[in-house]
C-alpha cells in the first residue's frame, strides 16, 4: 500500500456533483431527524456547528461515473448516487447500534451522542428517503429495483456478520458470501445505477455491476487487512481493533481455515479469553503474527488483487466511454490501495 | 363501546385478498430474516410451527376498499395494501425495540424472542420490501410517493412520542400532532393508496385521504381510552398499562392541560415515583379516576366521535362507489367501537 496515494480527480468531482442533492434530500427530513443524520454525515457537530465533512463518497462517484460510462452526462447518475449513499449511511447508523461501535471516522458514533432510538430512527428515515429520491428520476423504477435488492442483501450480510460473532467454525466460502452481501452488493448497485438511469442496455449494466461487485470484495479485503495491520491514523480505529473484537474478518477466517499450526493456535486464541478490548498488546501482536504465519494476509492480498483484475477486465471490453472507464479504473486503484 | 361488535364482512374479504400477496412478498426474504417477520405477523411460532394469525389488517382493508371506492376492482388495491401493512409492521418491530415493550397481540414481542438486532433488521427488511412490492404495480409511483411521506411522518411521530416520555409539559396540540404523524398518516395513505393505484382524480384521492386521517385519529383516541379503561382481554396489555408506564396518551394530556384540581393532582402523580410497572392497583385506579374527573375521558370520547363524523362526511359526497362507501363506513364504525 503506497503512502500518500492521492484521491483521483473524479472522486472529488463526483462528490461536488452529488453532495448538494444529498444535502437537499436530507434537509427535507424533520429537523430532529435531520440533526442526527447531519451529525452522522459529518456535516454538523453535535451542537449544530459546521462539521469537517464526511466519508470519501465512493458510491456516489461510482453512480456518476456509471452514467458517464454509457455516454450520458454525469448528472443523470446523481439521483442514483444520492440513493445509494443514503442506503449506505442507513446501514452504518443501524450497524453501529447493533455492533455497539462507539467510533466512526474519528468521531463518536451517532447513537453514542443522540441515543440508540434516535440513531435507529435516523437510519429508518434515510432508507425511506433513498427510495423517495428516485421517484422523480426518469427510469427510476429500474434504479429502485436494484436498490431494493441491494438493501435486502445488505441486511442479510449484517445478519450473518452478527451470527459469525457467536461461531468459531466460520468457513471461508460463507465469509466471502457475507462480505459479498454486506459490502459488494451495494457497490454493484452503485456502479450500475447511473447506467440504469441513463437507459443503458443489459450487457453494459451487467459489466458495470460485475465491476462494482468485484471491486466491493477487493475493497472489503483491503479494509480487513487494514483492520489488523493498519495504523490508527489510517483506520480511525485503535490498533488491532478487529482482533481485539475477535472479528471473523476475511484474513482471519482464511488463516483459521488453513490446515496450519498457526491457524490452530489462532483458533484457540479466538476461543479463549485472552483477546478482548483491553488485551495485552503482545497478545494482539501475537494474533496478527498468527494470521500472517497461517497465510491469511497473503491470501487476502492476492484475493484482493485477483478481484481487482476481474473488475478491470469486466469494464475493459464492454464498449464503455473511455474517459469514464479510465476514471473508474483510477477510482478502483485508489480504494484498494488506500492508506487512510 | 358495544360488547361483541362483529367485524364487518369487508374486513375479512380484504384480508383474504391481500394476505396471499403479503405472505408471498415476505417469503422472498432471506430465511433468517423471514423467520423473524413470520413470527411477528403471527404466522409462525418461535419454533417455526404454524401461528394463530395476526392483526386485524385494517390498513390492507382500507387499501382494497379505496380501489373499489373509485370504481376499480379490489385487486387493484392489493399491492398498496401489502405495502402499507409492511410499513406498519416495520414500525411495530422497531417501536417495540425502542419502547422496550415485551408483549404484543398477547405474545412476546419479536425482539424478546430473537434479540434486538434481529428485530431491527427484520424491520429494515420490511421497509425496503414495501417500496419493492409497488415497483411492479401500474401507477406505483404515486403510491410510493404517498408511502414515502407517510413513512417519514411515522418516524417523526415516534421521535415525538419518545421525547414526550421525558417531558411533563406536553400540550394537547402537540400531542394530537404526534398521534396524527404516528397513526393517522399511514391510515390516510392506506385509505387512498388503492385509489391512487386505480388512477383516480385528485378530489377523490383527497376525500379518501381525509377519511383515513380522521379515522386514524379517532382510532388512536379509542386506543388510548382502552389503554386506560380497557380490560386486559381486550387490549392484550395488563390493566392500566398505559398509566403504569406514565404514558402521555391523549386523554391523559387532555386531563393534565385542563385547569382543574384533578388535572393538577394527575400531573403531580406523573411527576412523582408512585406510578410504575408494579404500582399499587389503588394508585393506578386513582390516576384513571383523575383523568376522568379532569374531563380527559369525556374529551377523548367526544373528539373521537367528532373525528369519525368528519371522516364520514369526507367520503359521503365525493362521488364514490356506494357499496364501497358503505363498507368503508362499516369499517370505520368497527375500528372505533371495538371491544378487543
Amino acid at each position: 500500500m503506497d503512502a500518500h496515494f492521492e484521491p483521483p480527480v473524479a472522486l472529488g468531482a463526483a462528490r461536488e456533483l452529488v453532495e448538494p442533492s444529498l444535502r437537499a434530500a436530507v434537509d427535507r427530513l424533520d429537523p430532529k431527524v435531520r440533526r442526527v443524520a447531519a451529525y452522522h454525515f459529518g456535516w454538523e457537530e453535535r451542537d449544530g456547528s459546521p462539521g469537517r465533512g464526511g466519508g470519501k463518497a465512493v458510491r456516489p462517484a461510482l453512480a456518476v461515473l456509471s452514467a458517464r460510462a454509457v455516454g450520458a452526462d454525469g448528472t443523470v447518475g446523481v439521483p442514483g448516487g444520492v440513493a445509494v449513499e443514503l442506503v449506505h449511511n442507513f446501514s452504518l447508523l443501524h450497524d453501529d447500534v447493533m455492533d455497539g461501535d462507539e467510533e466512526r471516522r474519528h468521531r463518536p458514533t451517532a447513537w453514542t451522542v443522540f441515543g440508540r432510538s434516535a440513531a435507529i430512527l435516523a437510519g429508518d428515515a434515510l432508507l425511506a428517503l433513498a427510495f423517495d429520491v428516485l421517484l422523480d428520476a426518469d427510469r427510476g423504477r429500474d434504479a429502485q429495483s436494484c436498490l431494493a435488492s441491494a438493501t435486502q442483501e445488505l441486511i442479510v450480510g449484517q445478519v450473518y456478520d452478527l451470527e459469525f460473532e457467536n461461531r468459531l467454525d466460520v468457513g471461508l466460502t460463507e465469509c466471502i458470501a457475507m462480505a459479498g452481501a454486506k459490502t459488494a452488493a451495494l457497490m454493484a448497485c452503485a456502479a450500475s445505477i447511473g447506467a440504469r438511469l441513463a437507459g443503458a442496455g443489459p450487457a453494459q449494466i451487467e459489466a458495470l455491476e460485475t465491476f462494482g461487485r468485484e471491486l466491493g470484495l477487493a475493497f472489503q479485503l483491503v479494509d480487513d487487512i487494514l483492520g489488523i495491520w493498519g495504523s490508527p491514523e489510517v483506520t480511525g480505529k485503535p490498533v488491532g481493533a478487529d482482533l481485539r473484537a475477535r472479528k471473523k474478518s476475511l484474513p482471519v477466517v482464511a488463516a483459521m481455515s488453513s490446515e496450519t499450526t498457526a491457524g490452530a493456535e489462532l483458533r484457540a486464541l479466538y476461543a479463549g479469553e485472552k483477546l478482548h478490548t483491553d488485551a495485552d498488546p503482545q497478545v494482539v501482536a501475537r494474533a496478527a503474527a498468527l494470521v500472517e504465519e497461517a497465510g491469511g494476509r497473503r491470501w487476502a492480498t492476492d484475493e484482493a488483487a485477483r478481484r481487482l483484475a476481474v473488475a478491470r477486465t469486466a469494464i475493459a471490453n464492454a464498449g464503455l466511454d473511455s474517459s469514464a472507464t479510465r476514471d473508474l479504473l483510477a477510482l478502483a486503484d485508489y480504494v484498494t490501495q488506500r492508506d487512510h
